[in-house]
Parts: C-alpha cells; structure tokens; sequence
C-alpha cells in the first residue's frame, strides 16, 4: 500500500526474502565449496528451490531461519551441508552479499542525483538568487552555488558508502574456526567476492555500525535538497517546481512536488533505525541474545528508505525546472549582486573541478 | 523470512496491506453515508474489490494511495465519493481503524503475559531467591516478588493502551470542514464507532505522540522480564527454563530460550521507531510535506514489533519452568532469608489484590 | 555558552546540581521520619550543607552519588541515616521531587503558549489566509482556525503532562520492604507529596516511560507552531512577525523569528533522548547494571529542552504580530473565500468552547 | 552530581565552555590573520578575556552566541573584527576545534583500552573458557579470543574516529565567500590547523553525520566488553573482577563492576544522540533555521558520553582480574576442548599481529 511512495527504486527487491533466501544458499554453497566437499552437493546447495515464507515460519521455532534451511538442505545434499559453522555465519555472510547488491543502485541513484545537481550547479552558476537564511532573505547568492552545495553532500555521502567493505562471516558456534581453519574462511571469502576478515565477527559490530552511519549520512544528505526543493517550490517563492508534480484527491490541478516530498519522508526513516542498530551493538559473550536478531529489520528498512530516498531525489533532480525569471524578481534590488555572483559562480567551478569521477 | 521471529501474533495481520484497504473503505463508506448518498453508493465503496499492491504503485504519482482509490471507487460509484475530503481524512481515518484493531490482539497479549507473571507470582510468593543488584548477588527475595513486578509493569503498559481513544478525520483540504460540516463529522464518527475530534487533527499529531509513547512503553515493559528470563535460564544460574526451547543450527542440544531471545528482539526496535513518530510531529501549516508520510511505515512497524515482542513475552510465561530448588541451592546460606521472604509474600498479596480487572 | 538558547527559562535551574541535591535530603529526611529517627535526625539530614560537585566527583567510587551522600549524613547525624534503604530509593524519589518542580514552570509555559494561541484563534477567528498543503497554496481558511489547532496540541499535551503522578520509591536492596515495611512507604510517601506506589518500582520503568513519551509529545507540539511561524515569517510569505526578531553577526538589520527557531531547535532534542529513556527500561534482576544510570542524564535533558522549547514558544506566540493584510493579499482572488471562512470560525468557537480550564 | 559517572575522563573539559570560547576566538583571530588586519588586531582578539556564561545568555537575543561575542570584539580591537563573516562560519569553525582537541583524550582512552584487551588477548590467548550463545554454554574458546574480539572492535572504531578531519568554515551570510574569497579560506584553513573544504559546509553536514556515525559506532564497540565483563563478573559465573569494584549504600560488602557499569551508561547515550545529529541535517537554504543551533547540544553530549565510556574501559580492562581456574571450573567436562583452544589461539596470534600501530 505504501510502497509506491516509501519503496521506490531497485533497492526494495534486491534485499526481499527471495534475495535473502538465494544470498543464504550462496553462503552454504560456498562453504562447501571451501570444504571441500563434492561438486554435487555444492550444485544441489546453490540450486535448490525452497520457500523463504516457509522458512521464515518455521524460523519461529529456534530463533533464526537457519536452522530450518540447513534442515532442508542436509535433506537434499547430505548430512555435511553446513558442517561446523553456525546459524550466524550464514546470517551475517548473507547480510553482507545482500547488501553488496543492495548498495549498487543505492550508489547510482546518489551518483545519478548529485550528477544532476552538478548539471544544475553547472548551467546556474551564475543565476543570480537570494541566499536565505533562518528563512529569511539575505544576501545574493547563485542558484549554481545552492546546486554545488547539493552535490557535495551527495558525493561525500555516496562516497563513504562506496568505502564499505563487506566482509564474510565464518567462524562457527564460538568464534573460534574449530574444525573449519582459517584457510576455509580465506576461500570461502574468495568465493564470495567478499572481504576475509582478520576474526569472525559475530559480536563485534562495528562493520554494521559503519553501514549505518554511512547510510543515515546519505539520508541526510538526500533530505537537504528535497527540503530546499520544496521551499522553493513554494507558491509564494516558485524558483523551481518538479517536472511531474502531483494532484491531490480533493485538489487535482495542484502541483504538489511529490519527488521531493516523498524522499523528505524516506529520509526520515533513517535517524531512528540508525539508533535501533547503533543500540544492538551491545552483543553478549560469544553470541548475542536478542541483539542480533534486532538488526534484521531496521537493516533491511534503512537500506530500502534510504534507496527510495535517492531514487526519489534523483527524479526530482533530473527533472527540476529551474525559474531564473522569478528568482530574479524575488531577488529584488537587493545589493550586490554582481560581487556575490562572481565569488560564488568561482566556487562553483572549483567545486566541479574537484568532482571525483564524475559518474 | 523474518517473520517468524519479528512478526508474531496476530498484529501483522491486522495492519496487513488488505487490512488498511479495508480500513480505507470503510473510512469512504462512511462518509457516504454521513453525507447522505444513496445507499447503493455506500454499499458500492464498501463492497470494492481492489487490488492494494496496484494501488500502492499508483500512489507513487500523487504521493499518497488515496488519490487512485478516490479514482477507482468514482468509476464504481460515482462522482460524489470523497466529496468535499482530502485524503488525509480517510488515511488517517484508517490508521485509526487499523489500530483499533491491531491494539485488540496487542492488548490480549500483554494481558495474557501478565496473567502468567501473576499466576507465577502467586504460586511463588514466599519462593526465596537470591535478589541481585548489578547482576551480583545481594540479598534474599523471592520469585513471586519479581514475577509480581514483571505483571506491574505489563499492567501499567496495557492500562496505558487500553486508554488510547482513535477519533476519526475529516477536515477537508485545509481542515475548515467547509462543505462537510460538524454534523457529518460526527455521523462519520459514529459510523466508524471512533472519536469525534473537536477539530480535524491533520497536523496536530499529539494523538499519534501518545499511541507511539504508549508502545515504546509496553515494549520497555516487555523487555524486562524478557531479559530477566534471559539471565535467570544461563547454564551458570538455571534457575528458570523455557518450556519450549529452541536448538541451533549447529548445537541442536542446546535449549536456547528461544521465547524471551525473540521478545527482546522485537522490543529493541521500539526506541527508534518511536523517535521517527516524535521527530514527524512538525507538520507544516495545513498539510505537511513529508512529516506525514514519514509515519506511514514506523507506526505500522511499531505495532507489529511490540506486538510481536508481547507474542512471544506471553509464550514465554505461559510455559515457564520455575527451578525451585535452584533457586534454593543459588541462594546459598545467605542471612536473612526468613525475614526477606516474609516481606516480599506479603508485597505479593499487596499488589495481586491491586490488580484491576484481571483477564 | 549555549544555555541561552537551549535552556531557556525556569526549568533548568529546577533540575540543577542543587535542586537534585535538595531533593535527595527531603527524600533522607523523610525517610528518618518515616522510621521514627528523632526529630533532631530529621532535621540535621534536611538541614546539611553539601557540595553535590564533590559528591559527584566521589560518586565514581560507588557509581552513584547516595553512597557518598549517605556516608557524609551518617557523619553528621548518625549510623541510623538511609537504614533499609538503597541508593536508587533515594535517587529515583529525589528524581520524581525534582520532576514535579520541574513540570511546573513547564506546564505555565505551555499553558501561556496555548492561551497565547487561543488568544490569536479568537482574534483571527474569521481572518482570511490561505490554507497550505505541501506547502502548495491550496484553499481558503483562516489563521484563528491555524491558531486554534495549536491550541488544541498544546493543551493536549500539557494535559498528559499534568496527568503524570510522580510517586516515592522504597523498596531496599532488592525491593522486598524488608526492614522497612509499608506503613513506613505510605508515610514516606505523605510526607513528600509523592504517590505510594504498590510495588518498588526499582526495575518497572513505566513511569519513565510516560514521562519521557509526554515530554516528547510536548516537544513536538510546541514544534508544530514554531515551524509555521517561521514558514509565515518568510520575507516572501510575511504573513506574521515576531515581536523581538533578532539580527546576525553579518546582516544586523535582519529580522530573524528567533524565538521561533529556537524553539525548534529545542524540541528537536527530545526524540532522541525519549528514544534513549526507552531503550534503558530493560533494567537487570532487581537493580540494573548501567540502564538506570543511564537515565540520569536525558530526563535531566529531556526536561530542560522541552521547557526551553515551551519558553520560547510562550514568547513566540505572546508577541506574535499578524498581518492580516498581507494574508489578504497572499489569498489573492481564491474562490471560495467566504464559505471556508465562515466554516473555519465556526470550528474555531467549537475549539474554543471545549478548552478545559483556560489558565 | 552525575559527572563522576557519566562525564568521566579528560573529555567533558575538553569541550566546556572555556574550551569553545577559546575556540571561537582563534577562529575569530585566524580570520583576522588571514585577511591581513594589523596584528594588534590579532592579539587583542586572541587574547581577549570574555565570560563565556555572559555571551551564552546574550545569544538569547540573536540566538546564537556569535552576536554578542562579535560586538564585544569589536568594542575590544576595532569594526574590522569578522569581516564578511557570519556567525556559522566561527561557531563551525570552533566546533571543529574544539572536536579536534576533544579526540585525543577520547582516542588515547580507546587506544588504551583496546591495548589493554590485547594484553589479555596475548596472555590469555589458550586460557579455556565456555564459549556462550543466547547466554547458554556452548562450546569451548579461550579469553583470550574473547579479549581479542574487544580490542578489534575498539581498534576499528578508534581508525574510524582517527580518520577524521576536522574541517575549517568560511563562507560568509550566504557561503558565497563574497568579500572573503578562496585566498583567505586557504589561510584560515591553515592557521588553524583544519582541512580546507572546497565549499563552505553551512548546509552540508555530512561531516557532522560522519563524526556522529564515528562516535557512536565507538560507543557501542566499548559497550560490548562492558557488558561482557558485567556478564563474567556474576556471582555464579565469577570468571573476571575488576580491580576497583564498588560497594553499595546498603551493601558496602558488594563487588559491582562499576566501571564497566558505568562505561553501558555512558554509551547507551550514544544511539539517541546520532539520532538527532542525523535528523538535524535537513538544513533550509543557505542556513537552517533551528536545525543547526539543534547539533550543538547533542555533538557536546555525544563526546562526553563517548569519551566517558572509553575512559571507564580503560579502567576496566587495565584491572581487570582474569580467574582462569573458575573459567575451568565453569567449563566442566565440556568435550573438545584442545581443538578449539588451539584453533582460538591461533586466531589470537592472527589477530593480535594485524593490529596496526600498536600504542
């Protein structure tokens, strides 16, 4: 019902339970693969067909939904599916695996956001505008410098993001690698095209901690020019409006900016399940009794919400329709404008030039 | 593939996608009939079959499903549906629906958890235990004291709930009532057996502040004696044991309490979500742009966290092994014991005889 | 350095270092009394000159400041100071002492702020302005119907406020009243204004739990009206003004809403502490090792933001000059304009009617 | 009252008042250096004496405490104190220092704690112990792999927050530089010891979210040996005790781990303050009205708790008495035991030889 407006773009699919349930046997085949064990049993782990609904139901009665699907697969491939890891290794490998993916169109709607925001930053460096601040009308500014401005909180954002290194899990029910070693863990790593740890990290999250804060900064940075876009875009101001702004069920010629107030509102979802993960950091002992199963979700939420949230942004970007006109007339005779122009349209070619890899 | 464990009971049914088009549709249908339209219009909206996933994407174009439903339910039922109403109206409408009915099995599970923890209470008033203060033993209690504790707290939340009074919507786009009037709010009100507001309440979201403060409160509640249950069930204490617990994917001996590990995971996403209900409540002028929409998805995950956290707290107790004797042998030859007992029986009787209305 | 503008008014001397000390002496001296320690016990307790910055300074010994509190009254008045008591029966009724004195001046400054809004609401009752929705220009309305919405918030969240009943806390070290006795709770509890609570209430956090969630409603009433003022007081919108706008370091002839702002800035604090209150309640066995220590510091937080905020917007809304000929002006030639005037100042007397005890 | 406990550590000094004062100034003494004013005008502004209590209550009437502070400069060293500059540029600026200096003691006190768990890593890298999951025994590790997972998490956190950089603000009313131009940035950047951006930051906080994320990430690696050694330090588990424990008020014979108490009190502040850093970056325009006076509170709070809690674990594990004969004992006859401890070690050797720069 609301996944129209809070789900929007690639990211929703690419962390669903079918993508979980693939990511988990991923992790099974790969293990066996790192063991050693015939090419049959790998083939029958990474293709078998099971039902993620089911699983997850009868996760209900372990905790976790591991354990029924190492009880699937043993039926299918034989009692050495699985054979000295534990359910988080599994778990936390295919959150990893799912997360690579997810991240990729995360990535190119920040990257397709801010490239239009430097389009924008380009073509109106010299635009002349009002800088507001507190709300209230200042002094001139450009709309190519409020665009840069745009731009490099998404770039700083997509950046830190691009940084994260997922890593593998493996390291069975104490952490300790007992009767697997450290040479399975370096291949079934590789198999996975995913980082090799230096220890398993069953309760050390700060690889999930640095996740969340790189994704709650993205958040961030997506709601600064939605909320800019939608004061802009006010009646009363009228400096931009979207291309395909939205009617109202009672109002249908209004032009409502719905691009951007649908990223505000994804965007919004991320303080608090950054909390949520930042809280469960705390796990006991060896494996943790309630705090790990407490990341699923939120880790799933914010990677959805903050994808919306830049897919939004990137529709409301590409097709923003810039008024110069009356930006100009809202501009008034304010005061040195042809100053504030030129050191502001300089920043602008200073900021572009120091893109890094203009996507 | 999560939802066995983060989704229990019967409160993700209640607020299910078809449950809110239902809601929605009663909202629509009442406000037919407040207006006086032709009986077989009402039935018309009331009876729809659509489809909420098609409704969900064509949300995407106006930022809200309300738009296409108006949309489709004009084809079915004429021009005068939602006549004079703003879509806020019947979303908000439904969210009251909706948890009006989520808070039913919500509340008869926190009941039913408490109910345990008083019988546990009862039977075990003048149980001695050790008492234990930053987690190192201290002085004599008994069982029943701390099972009488966990029902006050649970009593307290589910008080809290029960008082929670949904009231209705209807305002109009800038909530002045103008077209609909008071009189048809408070048919509309009565139709749907909910609250008649004094004024359309579109961005006055104290209501929503108290039904997110009233579940973060009950998932606090639960969380206690879940990790009570947690501590007391270690190897190195046991002196309690779930009566149905959980192995693991590699340890199928284990007996993980599987119940208490769940509820805990479930009550940790209620901080975060209740901060993201609280950090929307800034609602711009007549309809805010993005505040709204941000609640969507956290009251909807915040009902079915606690409630699934109260799912599993009522598995929990219900079956919960109470080992006497280790308690006794835990105890050791700590002084005082007959007096603490004596003490702790009778604040037992005190707060079973305050109990109201047990279920 | 930053108490001018995030701690505005009363309430931050209220929960002062002195303020918490005072309270934990009436708390001693009313349990000397309430065991029958002698009259000149009570009094040397309720009477004692200490210095809370070196209690806290010692308090890291014991990790809590009773410990030291209480050796330095046995000193003075004798081995029988605290008998039966633990450390957080003391702190945790000195707490509700210093809530209740910190909930008044934020209670007046709410109410103020309400009638301040009630005042507008009559005055405007029928002043033509647009109604904005997404911050689009959408239809008629008027401002004393705005006005009167954030009357209604207000009101509803003082209300809740005014609801909450701080009780004493008893218990002991593990809260079974040994050695101290309910009779000696209820006089305990009498003799400071406090309720008597059933249970010890050392480890059930319900009451922070609804302290903290209507604080945060609070803060996110007084957020609603704060950000229309600052919308409406856009150069481009100048639909109200404050009556002390304040200028910057740059542009001195600014007229910046800052009480406005400020508010904002203030009520933008709570979210994340109520979310921190919340995740503290999972409180261990009998006492808890770090959740309750862990509480200290953002109720005492939570208090003072959310009174800053209700100060500022108290002063916001006493002197907020309207101007009604600008809202003409903005409204332009909207059709519709006197039949949504006429239906919004109806509501408006109903809002009006319905305020329970205008202060 | 409550700074022994939760304002523990060099810190909470680092980052008061005296220490943004000071701060404020050399911003205020580098701008002037950097746009070439008369060294006289550099001392006097240096090294004037101002009461930071006095400024912050004059900040009231401008809302930040720039204002007052610019006016008492100039009176001091002449009209040309904060030329082009507007107050965010001096605030950010200071803050930037101030959060400077505030890493050291915190990454000293991380560094520290993190050597101390390699300590024990190393020394007890084939001590025996019962692996736990879900707080059930399990299977066997050692503490020293135990101690080796704390100190990666303390090793990663810590490289997060060192990676840092600090980052000088100029801009100027509109972040234009106009009147201030790049020239004057790169020398302020560099007088004062900070990166230089390529744009002024004003609305781009994505550093902010970068040091918040960083800190709370921190915070949760300390809570996670916290609450290890709360865990071990039980009276029936016994297996740690730190070297200073507390008594109680009532129980002065008691052995709580205060230290590792107070270090879960301090970090659970962490995950509702990012939360509001993260919710406060929507900034409007080209300054925010009342979300960037909402960062200072948080930021300030956020390195106190963080930097208290890595202070407390530095306590913590620098005493911490292991007790490898009751970690024996707790072991009993748990089967496998050579295996695990020689893979375990091995991971230990593993681990403790990929530590970078070992402090």
């Amino acid at each position: 019902m609301f996944d129209g407006v809070l789900a929007r773009g690639r990211v929703a699919r690419a962390v669903s339970d079918e993508a979980w349930l693939r990511a988990m046997l991923a992790a099974e085949a790969a293990l066996a693969r790192a063991q050693g064990l015939p090419e049959e049993v790998v083939e029958a782990i990474a293709g078998a067909r099971l039902d993620p609904g089911e699983l997850g139901e009868r996760a209900a009665e372990s905790g976790n939904p591991v354990v029924p699907l190492v009880e699937a697969l043993r039926r299918l491939a034989g009692p050495d599916v699985h054979r000295g890891a534990t359910s988080q290794d599994i778990l936390d490998t295919a959150a990893m695996l799912v997360v690579a993916v997810a991240l990729e169109p995360l990535g190119e709607d920040l990257a397709a956001a801010a490239d239009a925001a430097a389009r924008l930053a380009e073509e109106h460096r010299a635009t002349p505008m009002i800088g507001r601040t507190l709300l209230q009308q200042a002094v001139p500014t450009t709309f190519g410098l409020k665009a840069a401005g745009w731009a490099a909180g998404l770039d700083a954002a997509r950046g830190r993001l691009a940084a994260f290194r997922p890593a593998a899990q493996l390291g069975g029910p104490a952490g300790t690698l007992d009767g697997l070693g450290t040479d399975a863990l370096a291949r079934y790593a590789a198999a996975l095209g995913l980082e090799e740890p230096v220890l398993p990290w069953h309760t050390d999250r700060t690889r999930i901690a640095e996740l969340a804060g790189g994704l709650g900064a993205a958040a961030g940075a997506i709601a600064k020019p939605a909320g800019d876009v939608v004061l802009l875009a006010q009646t009363e101001v009228g400096e931009v409006r979207e291309a395909a702004p939205g009617g109202s069920s009672s109002m249908p010629h209004k032009r409502n900016p719905v691009a951007a107030v649908s990223a505000r509102a994804c965007a919004r979802q991320a303080p608090g399940l950054v909390a949520t993960l930042l809280a469960a950091m705390e796990h006991e002992h060896e494996r943790a009794a309630g705090a790990w199963h407490a990341e699923w979700a939120p880790l799933r939420a914010l990677l959805v919400s903050t994808g919306s949230a830049a897919a939004w942004l990137r529709s409301c970007l590409e097709g923003l329709e810039v008024d110069a006109g009356r930006m100009h007339a809202n501009l008034g005779d304010t005061p040195g404008v042809d100053g504030a122009v030129a050191s502001a349209a300089a920043l602008v070619d200073r900021a572009l030039a120091a893109r890094v890899q203009p996507s």
